[in-house]
């Protein structure tokens, strides 16, 4: 069994629903390592742009739904966000996930597939658009677009104009994987090692999390209706309890380039990030 | 206007429903610094005996209901719970809560008023039965009991025959919150200074959780259905990041004496406990 591409991207939408809570809110920020009374508080509580992440998350769709993929052998190679409104702390929202497109690398290699999550009020206002990139590692050489997959944004060549560094605690997974991703690699250590680490990893939506964080703080002065995108590619896992230092460059008006590392191992874990705010 | 002991007594239950999860059993582990396997995770999961005091949770009585009261003179005294079962992970529990006897200790101290919450399953089997003591300080001299108030358990005169020390984090009370007290006295640096305390305290309750952690460790092997009865009195209150040392006096067969310090101010926080097991 294998994905059929264009079966894929016309298949109807996945949908989801999630009835937030202002406990879920503050949760999420706990997870990602905030203590800003502006996300742990219900005065005056906002949402963290990038728990929009988590909303109306229909569980990882290559195990949990019958989409014909290896899922064991998937790897999460991007995320992009784009909020179109101030993210509520509460209510009810739906969210309906299309696929498409699919790029094909080749049977010894395997596609990347592309995943649209919009997400709506009750109402039908629609809130956010949450983009994911998945590498089926097990399912190369079933075709796909003809467009050239879309190029990494760029990260300037010069030294960055902000820095932010934030610490991880070591139970910052067990706190994070509440916000609904129960995959036991993050907690188990047997799984983790099963999977070829050491101990159990940070999930990667949290290290988006805490840079999240980074930049809101230095572009955005911790308003969260000012972000408007948040782009990121995954590049290497971190370890609960290291520190994640983010480097910001600004752009043009109301764009920026980011990256973040693990400074206890010099390493990038995200790479290629942008921003786009007012 | 103010107490009336007798009508409390004869008043019908306040009734009180929770539908518990396991994100919440996992949250209240991780709100009272556990990060211990069998409370945090859904393999295996298991329910911190302290979790009890949440359970059914009718609110801060003396505020959310028409009882009388002064209800910001109220201090929290004493808690004991004893549990009849092992506590679920998960499913519908019901709380039923009442009141007596009531202490007078005159008009110009105060009262000490009992609660009990019987907490059942929706098929009627009683779980647990949590007991506090209220110090009502704004409503003496309304007349109570004529029996005495029972005294406090005495802590044997002696070196304790285990000592465990667990430390707290800075963001303890606002992981603990989540598990149903957002009182902001454990939150925001204007209430807490107004209650006269330099900046946020602990909840009493998350201590409380804290040297159950301790006594679990020390008595019962971390084994949660081995507990039968915890009691405590409220001495002092913690800030979050203290580290909290527990005393234990094995006294009879199952039965022990305990005590929680802050090592770093050298004073006793819990005082009077006592445990029961198996």
């Amino acid at each position: 069994m294998t994905i059929d591409p264009a079966a894929l991207v016309a298949r109807p939408p996945i949908v989801s629903r999630q009835s937030v809570t202002q406990r879920d809110v503050m949760l999420y920020a706990l997870g990602v390592g905030s203590d800003d009374l502006s996300f742990v508080y219900e005065e005056n509580l906002q949402m963290l742009p990038t728990m929009a992440t988590t909303l109306a998350y229909p569980g990882f769709v290559w195990k949990d739904f019958d989409l014909g993929a290896d899922w064991k052998k998937v790897l999460h190679g991007e995320t992009s966000i784009e909020l179109h409104r101030t993210l509520p702390v509460e209510g009810e929202l739906v969210g309906e996930t299309t696929f498409g497109p699919f790029f094909d690398k080749g049977a010894d290699k395997g596609t990347v597939a592309y995943q649209k999550r919009e997400i709506r009020t009750a109402d039908g206002e629609l809130v956010a658009t949450v983009r994911n990139s998945s590498f089926l590692r097990g399912d190369g050489g079933q075709g796909g677009s003809s467009e050239p997959q879309p190029k990494p944004r760029p990260i300037p060549d010069r030294a960055p104009d902000e820095v932010v560094t934030l610490t991880t605690s070591e139970n910052q997974a067990l706190i994070y994987r509440l916000s609904g991703d129960y995959n036991p690699l993050h907690i188990d250590p047997a799984v983790a090692q099963a999977g070829g680490f050491d101990r159990p990893i940070l999930h990667g939506l949290a290290t988006f999390g805490v840079a999240g964080r980074a930049v809101l703080a230095a572009l955005c002065d911790n308003d969260a209706a000012r972000v408007k995108r948040l782009d990121v590619r995954f590049a290497s896992p971190v370890f609960p309890g290291e520190t994640i230092r983010t480097e910001i460059w600004r752009e043009s008006e109301g764009r920026a380039a980011y990256r973040s590392s693990v400074v206890e191992r010099d390493l990038v874990v995200l790479n290629n990030g942008y921003v786009e705010y007012i």
